[in-house]
């Protein structure tokens, strides 16, 4: 049938999709969801059928990424026949009724994902369905290996390759941006990719962001690693996985993680990464709960590291409260860089340098603990850093003070005496993301109290900055509504942690980052 | 933040989506599923972001659907602002997470779904986690409540209702067009609401229309059933129940049918039904494999009629193979015009006036199904259905003959002597639409043995007609590759039903009919 482009120069969201007008559709024999191959001259792409409502007859609707791979104009004429289902739907098909999928079966699905020919709610099927019955290591497997085949990669001309990953979880993790000069100072090539946020108030790549550009090409980021051994830049611009990307968009508003690990551990493949430390904060407001099911994932990422050809080890760190005191892009750059020219909280310097450790000793050295602090005292790994925000386009002698942050600050202070006894992850991201963060670079709070730090009625607990005085408002008044810090005078004192009503909250936190 | 409304000019199924270009979704903070509000002069509205690259900074993409509700033009300036996800969405969560969905909660599902308020992705996941946990009858009698209350009701001043309605599944199934007018002439109320085919060459709806129109009004149903007892109308128009419309769009191309019972008994009761009878066929070619999976569904029905406040009964049927001779509209329309006159095949008869007979003993007769077989052989029945068609503004005197077949015509014939010893429903609904059904009216086949019969070699097993000449040829083609018709001398002749090769195939048939 031949039928008139009509060209809506807006894009799918990379979808190919035709919409088509009732009788056309009819005439074709398709619903909504099925296929037509449309033929312009010489060429020709199958679209997800869409029928539209009173869509004017003797004509297909195509978006941008339609009209542009076909080379049509509007009002061209094209040919659009119906097409038959990818093959690997009967697959996804095949997972929502609980089958196994194999290798090619998996392959099949993801280049399909990638080159849009799987629709929205087919893909939302699929993670549903991987959610609920769980992948078996085989299908992660797949997935990763089809992840990275269907993306680009890097290729580095030199052994080993480090990298250092954090499952994510618990707000103000800076972590990476002092290992990453840790290990590069030391002489060992760490290519670090970071994701922006989704859920959170702060991606490491919007952390880095503060101190320098972060959104390197695949070439751009392969000389700043020549020449500094390390680099700091946001991988979701490098497409090294480009089916998680629309993954994610489909886990997002689900608030399911079915991919966590093929996501991670495809793109530390894709960077050609040989050691790799992963870290699984784990406590009451992290992903992992308990030490129980961070070992066995730990044990899953180590079982596909070994699958996958690369040396994997997992640090289960303490995720009860966020990392530092800083929450929120700038503030956490800031406090990234003070700990690095030796300022810094010393939860953040222990860690950084507990992971840095792992690798060091991963790849032969001995004491890598030790190195990794000797590295961050003599100042060598704050050389290092300056030199990568360098490369990457930054200001090599950026302070701490240069970082601007929001010039909107208003205080929560303690109601009573006490000991910290608890503090929510959960409310403190909320109430740092009300404020502006991440978005507002220079938004967040500064936690002035930590888990058994004794303070006094009226003290502060926690700085929170805006950049917009409204902002600020709703940020302080959240705070006081969630109270996401506990005090107690002993820890007997105050037993009730939370109050389930009659009829059960549903809400439970989400978090996408990875 | 003000942007200005750049108007599409098509629909987008409903939903109200807003197009936002990335930095406006940025300094809103919003990500593609989230939500914005959008306010022009006194009017807002919600709408599910959609986050597009390179479109156009400043301006917020509207589908007609949202333009219209905020009678907006092109270039007019709208507040946009970020708003909080529907509520609805977090039990969505709540069921991936295997949770039990209370009344409330699903209500506030299905009013966001009939309000468009929910995304493609989230009612295919929310329906596939359905579909893998499966609903408690508690959850099923909210869904047909809920589905009820935000649709349109027919209220008629009469008691009883009686109504008839099959799960489907095999092909050829114009038992309703007896069974109304047999119902109607033995002087109850049926008001008849039909489905058009989904996934199967023909629905009731189809087929009636080869008698007379079927897209009838509430308004109209109503005046004719009040003038005939009866009507054969097509449900999809009439808005029993909308939300079951949207779920068939996300359930048909993820092959699942989560909602079958909700689906047809709030349209039962939408249309006021007190008696009710269920026809589930069962065989191995029909959505009911085995007797206990089909009692076990059976009880179900009878349950949820019972909450409902609908008397129910199920007849389960012998569905191994098709029902009559004739699948495809027209070619069925006129086998059950024959077998009202008193000419069709047997076992259309004899299912008639079971189903019939059941519906009769339900409101008091005695000996329903002789009163069935009555009212059919005197012609009272006939001449029902004739007023039935009249009203709804069709030729009363049509006769089989007038209704027009495909005029391209081919045969199977059998390659030995044997007796029919199976029949592939699945194969046979294939063939006939490849011919062209149910788009082409004419099209479909007619089957000249059935199981059971002794056929020769030569003799014709099956009749193919279509509107085109290249339809008839790709059918015959298909019913020579799929042989749907097994023959053999004995029984144990031909043990092998079908080959496994060593990779199993997933493609399983599936039949959204409802």
């Amino acid at each position: 049938m031949n039928l008139r482009a009509r060209l809506l120069n807006i894009q799918a969201g990379g979808q190919n999709i035709a919409i088509l007008g009732e009788t056309d559709a009819s005439s074709l024999g398709v619903h909504s969801s099925d296929r037509v191959k449309i033929t312009f001259k010489d060429k020709s792409i199958v679209a997800i059928v869409n029928v539209a409502v009173n869509f004017a007859r003797g004509s297909v609707g195509l978006y941008e990424e339609t009209s542009r791979k076909l080379e049509i104009r509007n009002e061209d004429e094209a040919e659009v026949e119906a097409a038959t289902l990818p093959e690997s739907l009967s697959y996804i098909h095949a997972k929502i009724r609980n089958e196994r999928l194999r290798e090619n079966e998996i392959e099949a699905i993801i280049k399909d994902v990638v080159e849009r020919h799987l629709s929205g709610i087919e893909l939302s099927s699929f993670l549903t369905a991987l959610y609920i019955y769980g992948l078996s290591m085989d299908e992660i497997e797949s997935l990763s290996k089809a992840m990275v085949e269907t993306g680009r990669t890097l290729s580095l001309n030199k052994k080993p390759i480090l990298d250092k990953h954090s499952i994510g979880g618990i707000p103000g993790d800076k972590t990476s941006i002092l290992v990453v000069p840790i290990i590069a100072a030391a002489g060992f090539t760490i290519p670090k990719t970071s994701s922006r946020a989704v859920t959170s108030p702060a991606g490491t790549a919007d952390r880095v962001e503060s101190l320098c550009p972060v959104n390197l090409s695949v070439e751009e980021m392969r000389e700043v690693v020549e020449k500094t051994n390390g680099c700091l830049v946001w991988g979701g611009a490098l497409e090294l996985a480009p089916a998680d990307d629309l993954f994610i968009q489909i886990e997002y508003p689900l608030a399911i993680d079915p991919m966590l690990l093929p996501s991670i551990m495809s793109k530390k493949k894709a960077i050609g990464a040989t050691h790799v430390v992963l870290d699984i904060p784990t406590g009451r407001g992290a992903k992992m709960k308990t030490i129980g099911d961070a070992n066995a994932l730990a044990a899953d990422f180590i079982d596909l590291g070994k699958r996958l050809g690369m040396n994997v080890q997992c640090g289960i760190t303490f995720g009860e409260q966020p990392l530092g005191s800083a929450v929120g892009p700038a503030l956490e750059a800031r406090e990234a860089l003070s700990a690095i020219i030796g300022n810094g909280p010393a939860d953040l310097r222990e860690k950084a340098t507990s992971l840095a450790g792992m690798l060091l000793e991963m790849v032969g050295k001995s004491n890598g603990k030790q190195l990794a602090e000797e590295l961050l005292k003599s100042g060598i790994a704050e050389r290092k850093l300056r030199e990568i925000i360098e490369a990457q386009g930054g200001d090599p002698n950026v302070k701490p003070e240069d970082i601007s942050i929001g010039d909107k600050k208003g205080s929560v202070v303690a109601d009573k005496d006490g000991i910290v006894l608890w503090m929510s992850n959960e409310d403190i991201a909320k109430i740092a993301k009300e404020a502006g963060a991440p978005k507002d670079k220079g938004a967040g709070l500064l936690l002035k109290a930590k888990l058994g730090d004794t303070v006094k009625k009226g003290q502060v607990l926690l700085e929170i900055f805006a950049e917009r005085s409204p902002k600020l408002e709703s940020a302080l008044k959240l705070a006081d509504r969630l109270q996401p810090i506990g005090l107690s005078k002993k820890p007997g004192d105050r037993m009730l942690i939370e109050k389930i009503p009659t009829v059960a909250v549903h809400k439970k936190t989400f978090i996408l980052e990875r």
